[in-house]
């Protein structure tokens, strides 16, 4: 394509966006607009793809960061000749695959989720490490970002990371048009303050005029053959570009223009003009699954060993049996003891240092890339990440997640450091699998079953040594669970995960003695749970005391109530959770200050007999 | 104090972080000593501060954004003569003030908890805004960060933040100390690497030798006159600095000293000398509180409006009324409507653009300085900065935050933009209030009350209109509910909030005149919950169906449960909430594919009757 079709190209993305979005009646037109000939020189020059072979492993990866911008996409996979006229004005009607903002789980072309700003460079960082570390097929990721979303953290989190990786390539397309939805960026046209950043972040940048096709070209040229650092080209452009009513105006994002017709006309009517994106060269993937022979750690019955231990064993065998497993952690690796697997496979080990959002948008881009990414760190700080583990669900990403030091039983370190929340927070996420073990060969079967799933899986893991209750062959099926004591006599029933497993254990033994008789149900599968076996509990027994180290709401003590939502009766619940905010103490003082450890159990379970609520 | 003064009074700090880790067994004894002599020399020349009078207005902050550095913070303690040589020695046991990682809960002189990394230098952003913009009392704010944090994007929101409106109040003390908790942080000893950076987002900087007294003062000094610009100064440190065994030695982060004795000794031994903080000058705080007459907007019985609408037309008036309330915005002022405040109250509305992470953190500091904020974004966006909410409850914090957008029915934009999870994540999280209106008249009212409690309080907005269906003068206490049908042949209870509630009264109408009579209650208060009511509604009618436009976990139909946790009978219940993953489409359609529409409300109704499951 000559100057003279790039620059009809683009006024053909502007016209399709303002028809999309007239059509669905709501829609961010402007947004397009402003970056419609930086996608049309991309489309025509530069990017590589084969839209009929989405998952070809040479293919580029184009990323569209401000997902807003959805009705430039669509128009340009109408120009690519990927989806017809009549599929272009579904946008944002029910059933439509142009959904507001594009996700990977309805478009074969869409490598994430966006809509929440400031993700969609984070998550090419991550594809462009595994372009870079793993895959090797020489492919290019190419992420156009808006200004506005510069002035979320997360942006940086990945600058530093793809500069200290020196990703070159990876291309940043900043689409610089100064207004974002209430008014003006912070700093506006001035290109040289987001350049300075992405330098000083070890980024090669180019400045450019955003409309200017031959400028666009010459710069994306130079970010193709820079080498050793990632390029960020800024790019000034105008919102609303091409239609005089709209353009560099204030109070106009994310609605349809005014007069459609009027600026489709201004902006030269209809076209149907097609682009021929090049395909890449032939390629191949590189995961070789290897021996499938997974050989777990095998802990002895009796021994002690913390969970967190486990998971690293575990992990350094999966990783000896498959060739696809990568593993991430948040520069606490000698806490998760993912640092096992570090060990063994370096080369699929990647150091995401303290930035936990830029972790998860990490194992977000290699899952994107067919990896299968475990991501560690202590539970409390993957709160810092939910907004990209809830886009994660939006994508369907197959990603693991791994959350180590739960709990108040940390001990001395305080309330910072205790993941009190996150069973709340992955319970919560849409098709999300939540485990939580309390002993080593559980945890090292469960690490491995994880890899089989589909959608976010969170392992919780524990700081201390717990005894091995489990043998090695044991078997534990997602949605299941262990009844560890019944008899014909219980009385009621203690629910535990993790920690508590074992004070319900003492517990329900101290009980006994007293005459009496408690059920005991290990409930490591805390989303899916185990309806049946929780039924049959409510039905013997009729009381449920749930025990966790975690807060009261959202946790197993929620979770059990998933087994009786269909109309039938619900046992008695009591909740034995952390109510309090702890301060610094022993793991023994925690548990029993927080009222979660055997003897708070056996004296709950003994009120509830003297209340006659136990028969 | 002289050179020598400063030196020896370094070596006391570092004797002392040493002793208390070693009483302790455990702490971060090696991440204190690197920043002794950064400490000791604003303790004894810089910080202005009255130790008895930690609430005086002209008092100069100081936040440990590196909180696990905590031996140190409580040797200046003990140093200034603010706590004692014995309870130094309480350091990380049960019922100490001194935790692992500091909280204002526990002692008055600390301004934000910290111990997650990153978030000390945004919430002392937040309070430095508050010196500049709404004091005026002329203090400074000085935050000590570690050099491993500075990977968390929260920094550099807060550097971007602090740059932009020139907090030349704000000095940075970075301990370049190169080594993290598992080995070497990325630059290392490069402090250019960080002086770039920060230089990038508009700061001074100055580069010295961290245990240069005199260099150190000099650069002190420089940032205090520096006019215009914060200032970050960055300090090449040791790690374990002034013991040979652990200096600049991988492997020990985290670990009280091999040998304490013989470290003590190495340092100069034990000393109590004592250190004169200069005291602030006088002043007045100034945020006065106005008339108190609350003049709350009244919307008509039976008209229309959003409850996003209601929020900013109460707060604008709110603001009217008190003149302690500050409003903050995440660049979305238009759509959560916090705009009306910024147009009335100006002066008190603070732009954080699209930084959530920042946003809650300002809220936070400007808490801390007394002040009531309330901070808005979309719902959905909030989980960017569960991490923020989750030490804000830790330090006490008492700060409003307010998602709108809640819910599917958002409709078109999909789901990125529809908070889904919010309610999970506010209720798991320790003394928070979730509230979640359903009409103008009442958000107004619940808008006000919030102002009035304690801890992190969160209220739920919508976009679309919902019908007026309280009076004005109606009243709505936290833990309560409003029955809003009722009669002595209810078979069934519906259990709704928000846009729920109106297609939980529709469906209840349709039900009735099939002779299926349903009670419906509103629990705008999500947490607490109204527990007579609920009770109530469970002996009178047996079964719960709960209603909610939010996941299934974790929201409305888990909160009811708290109403029977006490061991008595638990209703049947069902639960209607968002168990797929939406597209585009528009609000009625969205309510409808989630099956929480009047009538998939109704639907289920009388499937539970021909089920016999209500009788």
């Amino acid at each position: 394509m000559n100057t003279r079709q790039l620059i009809d190209l683009a006024q053909q993305l502007r016209v399709d966006s303002v028809r999309a979005s007239a059509a669905a009646g709501s829609g961010h037109p402007t947004s397009s607009m402003s970056a419609a000939d930086l996608m049309a020189v991309l489309m025509a020059r530069h990017l590589r793809y084969d839209f009929e072979r989405p998952h070809h492993p040479g293919n580029d990866r184009f990323v569209l960061s401000k997902g807003h911008a959805s009705p430039l996409l669509y128009a340009a996979y109408k120009a690519a000749g990927a989806i017809n006229e009549t599929e272009l004005l579904t946008f944002r009607k029910l059933g439509s695959r142009l959904e507001g903002h594009p996700t990977p789980q309805r478009l074969p072309w869409v490598e994430t989720a966006t809509g929440s700003l400031g993700q969609g460079l984070p998550v090419g960082v991550g594809i462009a490490l595994a372009g870079k570390r793993l895959d090797h097929t020489g492919y290019r990721v190419w992420v156009l970002c808006g200004d506005s979303e510069l002035a979320e953290g997360s942006i940086w989190e990945a600058a530093e990371h793809a500069g200290y990786e020196h990703l070159d390539n990876l291309i940043t397309i900043i689409d610089v048009n100064r207004l974002g939805q209430r008014g003006p960026t912070r700093h506006g046209h001035d290109l040289d303050a987001y350049a300075r950043r992405f330098q000083a972040f070890g980024w090669h940048t180019v400045e450019i005029d955003g409309h200017d096709v031959d400028a666009i070209d010459r710069a994306y040229a130079e970010a193709e053959s820079t080498a050793g650092q990632p390029t960020a080209i800024i790019a000034r452009t105008l919102k609303g570009k091409g239609v005089a009513s709209v353009q560099d105006r204030e109070g106009l994002h994310g609605k349809p223009l005014p007069d459609a017709d009027e600026a489709i006309a201004e902006l030269g009517g209809v076209h149907d003009r097609r682009v021929e994106v090049p395909s890449p060269p032939a390629a191949r993937m590189l995961h070789a699954v290897r021996s499938g022979h997974l050989d777990l750690p095998r802990y002895e019955l009796g021994d002690k060993a913390a969970t967190r231990d486990a998971y690293g064993q575990a992990l350094a065998a999966l990783g000896t049996a498959r060739g696809d497993i990568v593993v991430l952690d948040g520069e606490v690796s000698d806490s998760t003891r993912a640092e096992f697997f570090a060990k063994e496979h370096p080369d699929r080990f990647f150091e995401c240092y303290i930035a936990e959002q830029q972790l998860v948008a990490t194992a977000v881009g290699m899952a994107a890339r067919g990896w299968v990414p475990y991501a560690s760190t202590f539970a409390a700080f993957l709160t810092r990440a939910y907004d990209f583990v809830r886009m994660a669900a939006i994508s369907g990403s197959g990603i693991n997640l791994v959350g180590s030091h739960a709990g108040v039983s940390i001990g001395q370190d305080g309330p910072s450091q205790m993941g009190l929340e996150d069973l709340a927070m992955f319970r919560a996420m849409h098709g999300a699998t939540v485990l939580y073990p309390c002993d080593a060969n559980q945890t090292a079967k469960l690490v491995g079953t994880m890899a089989g799933l589909e959608g976010i899986r969170y392992l919780r893991t524990s700081r201390g040594d717990t005894p091995v209750i489990y043998s090695p062959t044991e078997e534990f099926p997602v949605g299941g669970s262990k009844v560890l004591r019944a008899s014909g006599k219980d009385r009621l029933t203690l629910v535990a995960a993790g920690v508590t497993v074992h004070e319900a254990l003492a517990a329900a033994e101290s009980l006994d003695r007293e005459g009496i008789r408690a059920r005991v149900i290990d409930l490591y599968s805390v989303k899916p749970v185990d309806r049946t076996t929780l039924r049959e509990a409510a039905e013997d027994t009729g009381c449920l005391i749930t025990v966790e180290d975690h807060r009261e709401e959202g946790g197993i003590g929620d979770a059990v109530l998933d087994a009786f939502l269909d109309g039938r009766p619900v046992p008695r619940l009591v909740r034995l959770a952390v109510r309090t905010m702890p301060g610094s103490a022993t793991p023994a003082e925690q548990l029993h200050a927080a009222g979660i450890d055997a003897e708070s159990i056996a004296a709950a379970a003994r009120l509830l007999v003297e209340m006659a609520i136990v028969p």
